[in-house]
């Protein structure tokens, strides 16, 4: 193994908007260049407590205007599905710990069921912090319903995503979509050329 | 004049590493749609007290190490010079009403200035706060030390800039990099591509 096929760690919340663009591109890209991605979806509610920050539509008016125009407008540009959803921002640690409990037994099962979460919210306006959306979602990737409900209501898993958000935390993610790339951050959807560049070169 | 040759709008600071970053490229693309640039240079602290919002250095030290990180990052790969200024952030009322003086006279010699304001600080390091440097980059393009002097203090000048801010807090401009073009605001340097296909299609 050289030190260019390191995997690539992206953290996001099944709520944020431009994780959800990164997310329906990063994995190609990093895959052109031999690289796979470890996902890591966290609760930017905690992560915003700990950084003093807050959701982008829930700051001025003046602000949330331009996010909603830039949404939308940056979806188009990137030629992906968006609708704003009705439910916004929302709670996602049901869908975040069905995520790493699926992620516990099948690595490409869980990566279907994140894509599948966030198109659920962002294309088809579904409201993913009822834990009935997320098994139904779950249900269509043929995941079984009971075994899931346990699981998100299971303090192991509650402790894992846990442990996940304080990690990231810890190591210096402040919002999302964060990248890590060999030791380089990325921050927003917005930095996917440079991602791609530093892909190509090896850091620029 | 069909409404493609209407002018773009370009908020910005000169103390703002982003807004740097899109003088050097926003006048050459907007050329080739055939489209003039009205320059506004304005002051983001009068901008932040009215949005709350704060310096990008002066966040939280994890968001204010990522920021420096990316400012630096994102000039390379746009191919602009940077070198992260000793004084950050810093006062740059001075040359903003040393702007708007020279641009009463002769548009043209303004750009210019600007654009040697911006690089004195963002490539040479130079103090742009202190009005002796400021004069000193005029007097490099033939500007007249002593009525430059006057200006800055001429109550008539300080008026148009504090009129110009309160515009452009007005219309909903709430950091920089602030362009509009048709009405559609772009907020930031990374949002060139989006620009640069808004001019090539007319809006998408």
């Amino acid at each position: 193994m050289t030190e260019s096929a390191n995997p690539i760690d992206f953290w996001f919340d099944f709520s944020s908007p431009y994780s959800y663009l990164l997310s329906e591109r990063i994995d190609e890209l990093a895959g052109r260049f031999g690289r796979k991605v470890r996902w890591h979806p966290i609760l930017l509610g905690v992560v915003f407590r700990s950084t003093g920050s807050a959701p982008l539509t829930l700051q001025t008016p003046v602000k949330a205007k331009y996010w909603l125009i830039d949404f939308e407008r940056s979806a188009r540009f990137m030629g992906i599905p968006y609708h704003h959803p009705s439910q916004f921002p929302l709670a996602t640690q049901i869908a975040a710990r069905a995520y790493y409990w699926l992620h516990g037994q099948d690595c490409g099962l869980a990566r279907h069921f994140a894509h599948a979460v966030f198109r659920a919210l962002f294309a088809d306006n579904r409201d993913i912090s009822t834990p009935d959306t997320v098994f139904d979602i779950a249900a269509q990737l043929c995941v079984d319903r009971v075994a899931l409900e346990a699981a998100v209501n299971d303090p192991v898993i509650k402790e894992q995503l846990k442990d996940e958000v304080d990690h990231a935390i810890q190591i210096g993610v402040f919002g999302a979509p964060y990248v890590l790339i060999d030791g380089q951050p990325f921050f927003g959807a917005d930095r996917l050329p440079q991602i791609e560049k530093w892909l190509e070169t090896g850091g620029f």
